[in-house]
């Protein structure tokens, strides 16, 4: 019902009143505490816990659900950021997003880079400024365009999927997926467009994007969720992103204040998480225990499932309505904007995704 | 002579036949071990050093300058990382670099972006491939165009200087530079140019910078190193950009196998070292003790002060000729470069910056 029974058991890291760190998993609306459990569990993150492999997370499910009887009410705890972030990378794997993003601000030009459907474009990111859902948004200061300064007008957000790496490695193929990736987590990557437009030629965005980027407090295992067929690719990409992997059936919402404005649908990304860590990797780069890599803005081919409010309102000159009557183009100072998801989950009902949720402040 | 006289006594991690690392500092061709002297020389990397504070970074160099009797020769240390990287950022503040490039990659358009004057422009790269002096360089795969993958043709190195951080911040104003700053290392941002061509649009370099970036294993406290005024700006920078900060009067050196191919001056730099530091957190993003920062590829007005091959040899066009007779466009397998640095110390006198080295692998 909630989408948090014991099929889900999402991995998050929690403090009491003595604001010391331990891990535990949601049940429901509550924390299973699991630090009595074993030293893996008595830790501030859960790098060690990811580090330790597909085997050893299959044998801790197992002893997780003989200990479902410590609850603690989600009330009454604190939730942090629940791993150490190593790297933290973005990709650009919505189709729908990258053909309406480069219609909206690069009119007259193509609407895809003619590399897209060659490779999943990605950059880097600031690993620093990753926060736990529910930090604070500070709007960023910046060059808005040549001789403008100050607090970003065009504050926007990115609906996303985050893919946790649990155990290190480089070359990594796509058939090797499962043994490095340990779940997922859904991500905020807040944006400030007009900082963007002047700053990202030619390498790319970054004070656009370096201030925040929240994430869901609860990390869940690729072991509680569905897969399903691959999207079709054309062309048929290179040998290293072959086979494709799996799909994933995540179904996001995006709440703007009290008003859900959009349902991004995962299902609909035409590059899969395995592709993009074989791209990632397939240069001799490592990834590390504790690497972040999110999938880029999660479009559907309609409007109201954008993943970003650039192409909802299209850049703002078409405002959407929320449910008090006031309209949007971009975020306002004291806007709250909560994206949720939930999925199929791999023994039939739904599973919970969480929520990753910040409110902007001036 | 040597240019690690007591005036310098840049910092670095070592370890002796137990594999146990410690921190030391070089003096002439020997490593004084400080691991009796105090716990925080006790570590396996400086950053507890470094987050400690300008105050006691000159405290510390006190301290040292009496305990210079326990020295062990270089050549029976390991040397290694010498600090926990922990967000790379690499900006692109050559005005003689970005001219050139842009030329050779983007004919037929202005040569300098339109934002490059107003901002030092930067991105994000990889923490986990920062390696240090001495690790093999293994030639990088990828998609080099539309269809073709493979060995990168055009593998280049970038000569460049980096920054450390020691105190985190925010909103770091330039006149504050040097208490966030801890010293500076020699990097080479190793890239492979048929794979940055094909990606870079529209989200920056991925690729093919992050399968490796090397360091100099000695960490040069700003105190052992004169300053000079910075350049003249025009137009007049942002209010958040002023005053510019300090250049330094930094001299590279890159030997191609054994010859010396260029001479990049650091004094050139169009954007400080502070500018770079309060531009990269303007935004609010913060910096975290080991923090790298690199001043983009340092070249100068001639085709011999070149920091890169992609201008010394007009993108493989006009080879250059090495002391054995052989020609060169590009890093052949086999090949090593060496990056060299000096500068005038605080205290008069020549100051080593020390070497980042490494070998192409096939």
């Amino acid at each position: 019902m909630t989408g948090y029974g014991p099929d889900n058991l999402p991995y998050g890291v929690f403090s009491l009143a003595d604001g010391v760190r331990r891990i535990g998993v949601r049940l429901d609306d509550t924390v299973v505490d699991l630090s009595d459990v074993d030293d893996i569990f008595r830790q501030p993150s859960l790098n060690a816990l990811m580090a330790q492999g597909s085997p050893q997370w299959t044998y801790w499910r197992s002893v997780v659900h003989r200990h479902l009887d410590r609850r603690i009410p989600l009330a009454d705890v604190d939730l942090h950021l629940p791993f150490e972030v190593a790297d933290y990378t973005d990709f650009y794997s919505s189709e729908h997003h990258a053909t309406r993003v480069g219609r909206i601000l690069r009119p007259g030009q193509p609407a895809l880079p003619p590399n897209w459907r060659h490779l999943p474009i990605g950059y880097h990111g600031r690993s620093a400024t990753v926060v736990v859902s529910g930090t604070p948004i500070v709007r960023p200061r910046g060059q808005l365009g040549e001789g403008v300064f100050g607090p970003t007008r065009r504050l926007d957000i990115e609906a996303e999927v985050g893919f946790v790496v649990g155990v290190p490695g480089a070359r990594i193929g796509t058939a090797d997926f499962d043994r490095h990736v340990f779940g997922v987590v859904l991500v905020n990557d807040w944006s400030a467009r007009d900082i963007q437009a002047w700053e990202y030629r030619p390498l790319g965005p970054f004070l656009a994007k370096s201030f925040a980027t929240s994430i869901s407090p609860w990390v869940v295992p690729l072991a509680a969720l569905a897969t399903r067929p691959a999207p079709v690719q054309d062309p048929v990409p290179h040998d290293y992103l072959r086979p494709a992997g799996h799909g994933y059936d995540l179904r996001l919402s995006v709440e703007w204040n009290d008003t859900v404005v959009s349902r991004p649908p995962f299902r609909e990304m035409y590059w899969t998480a395995a592709q993009q860590l074989a791209h990632l990797t397939v240069n001799g780069a490592s990834v590390r225990t504790g690497d972040l890599y999110a999938s880029g803005t999660v479009s559907g081919p309609e409007r109201d499932q954008a993943g970003c409010f650039l192409e909802l309102t299209v850049n703002g000159t078409e405002p959407v309505k929320l449910a008090d009557g006031s309209t949007r183009g971009y975020l306002a100072d004291g806007d709250t904007v909560t994206i949720r998801g939930s999925a199929p989950g791999a023994r039939g009902g739904t599973v919970a995704l969480g929520e990753v949720r910040g409110t902007v402040v001036g």
